[in-house]
């Protein structure tokens, strides 16, 4: 007879794009796409249930920066924390993760850890819940790292696609077909902390207008297959002037962006990576270049990707790491 | 033979509720209806054209408030200026304008002129425009009076219905079958500027955010026609904190309104009007005499009006004024 120890899965989360320039807390996508190595960009955990009812992380790979062990503390230990209180499971889990993603990168780093590990730890027991069912615990998660509920990262990395989430939803958006992003990710790490900080500054009513304009005709743009109001609305008009600063390089590489004609181009995320989207893989692959030249025009080291806006989000993998 | 002084129009256009609690001069819609006289909620301008090029207003009835008679400084008399410009005409146009929406009320007033003049200018001239390619002239008039390009009245009172505005379009959007708004306008007037001053303070970026959920939330719950997400959107947690001061027994009149079911409900434009949305005709008609019974608590006379939020929008009508 199978005991709880023999109940084990490991789960895979793509990286994202938190805010898509529109959606600040509020929406990205998925970027599921490979390193030039072949490995892919995205974190993967491995789940073992436990006789002992604690949640114990055992291993993290990946990186040289020390990530918090402790479950309550680690955005990967937080969620599965929550899927078995949630779940009211009296086993426990052993986890053992491996980063993808570079931290302080604004490519869902932290996010991807908490959604992998739960769809491992759901999977370890059965699949009881579906992929939708998993986001609050995922939430939870992620948590651990900024303090708060955004599940920007969070709902794209676990669904897929362009989602739209707060605290208690995730919501897949309509993508117009053919829509692909490329995202530059500058070799520096800029802290979450820090790019929050530049927006504890007063903002005017004039500035929320402007911006919901952008956020109210996206949405209306994906809905009506509207490319021409898709290209003047994926802007940001709110946080991006506050945050370019903290950016070295970011205007050169946006306007190489939409000089190779891209639809939008902003941030990704809490940066520094910039992101931007192309009516299709062509146009994107002809100026993923010219955005890195952009950046390296700056002294700056540059890793690029492309990955289709509705791309996959997490998934179960054969095998353990 | 026909000459140009033969050529004369009367169009109407209905009254409108601006912002509609998530789209701050963004978003708003119709309010096609009848006062209990049977008179329309609305203005009436009759249009007609005169051999000289000027612009002019001959008659202004319906209010006791002066009106500037200056075709440049009065909603109606700009947005046929404007037209006339556009479309190079070398005579000019004499207008009446009858004024059926009270001012500083919220409802919509001083697009409405702007609004049912352009329109009736239009058919004066033979209807050469649609009425969606009168929206940037309609649009220039309404700024007569506040100064800037709002289209959350000028759009829905033009096209019907529930829009989203900018400075360059207005679009349409899906309404919910049976939706159906309850206005309570309390008898007194609340100066634009006075309503507008409220806002010119400072906003932190996470009351920005709040809002943005709404949005958000507001426009995918209108295209997948999700009542239960349009229940939990239809709010405005930005302004209407601000400006309800501004409003004696605003609360008491919104918890009217939630307590017999409403969908949400806020400030009409810049107010003191409240709207409030039901799911149909039947529950908004028994909300009606609470939301009134609320307002007329604090010692204020009361008009109220219900309508379907895809009310009609601005037509011609046969006669003159």
């Amino acid at each position: 007879m199978a005991t709880v120890n023999d109940r084990h899965a490991t789960a895979f989360a793509p990286a994202g794009v938190g805010n898509a320039a529109v959606g600040f807390d509020l929406i990205g996508h998925a970027l599921d796409t490979n390193n030039s190595d072949g490995t892919p960009l995205g974190d993967s955990v491995s789940v073992h249930c436990t006789d002992a009812a604690h949640v114990e992380i055992t291993a993290i790979t990946g990186l040289d920066i020390p990530l918090p062990h402790a479950a309550q503390e680690n955005t990967a230990g937080r969620a599965v924390l929550a899927y078995q209180r949630a779940l009211g499971l009296t086993h426990g889990f052993s986890l053992r993760i491996h980063k993808g993603i570079p931290l302080g990168s604004g490519l869902g780093g932290s996010a991807a850890s908490a959604v992998a590990a739960v769809v491992a730890a759901n999977a370890a027991c059965g699949s009881p819940l579906t992929l939708a069912e998993l986001y609050p615990f995922a939430l939870e998660g992620e948590c651990a790292a900024s303090g708060a509920k955004h599940g920007d990262n969070v709902g794209p990395q676990l669904l897929g696609g362009l989602c739209f989430t707060n605290a208690e939803r995730c919501i897949s958006l309509p993508v117009p077909s053919g829509l692909t992003a490329v995202v530059v990710h500058p070799d520096f790490v800029l802290e979450t902390k820090i790019a929050r900080a530049a927006l504890a500054v007063p903002f005017q009513i004039s500035e929320f207008v402007a911006q919901s304009d952008k956020l109210a005709g996206f949405l209306i743009a994906l809905y009506e297959n509207d490319h021409s109001l898709l290209r003047q609305s994926l802007a940001d008009v709110l946080v991006e002037p506050k945050r370019a600063p903290l950016i070295p390089g970011f205007y050169a590489v946006k306007q190489a962006a939409l000089e190779a004609g891209a639809i939008g181009a902003s941030i990704s995320g809490a940066g520094p990576s910039v992101f931007a989207w192309f009516c299709d893989r062509e146009s994107a692959a002809k100026a993923q270049f010219a955005m890195q030249a952009a950046f390296e025009g700056t002294g700056l080291t540059t890793t690029s990707y492309i990955a289709p806006v509705a791309g996959r989000g997490a998934r179960v993998l054969p095998g353990e790491i």
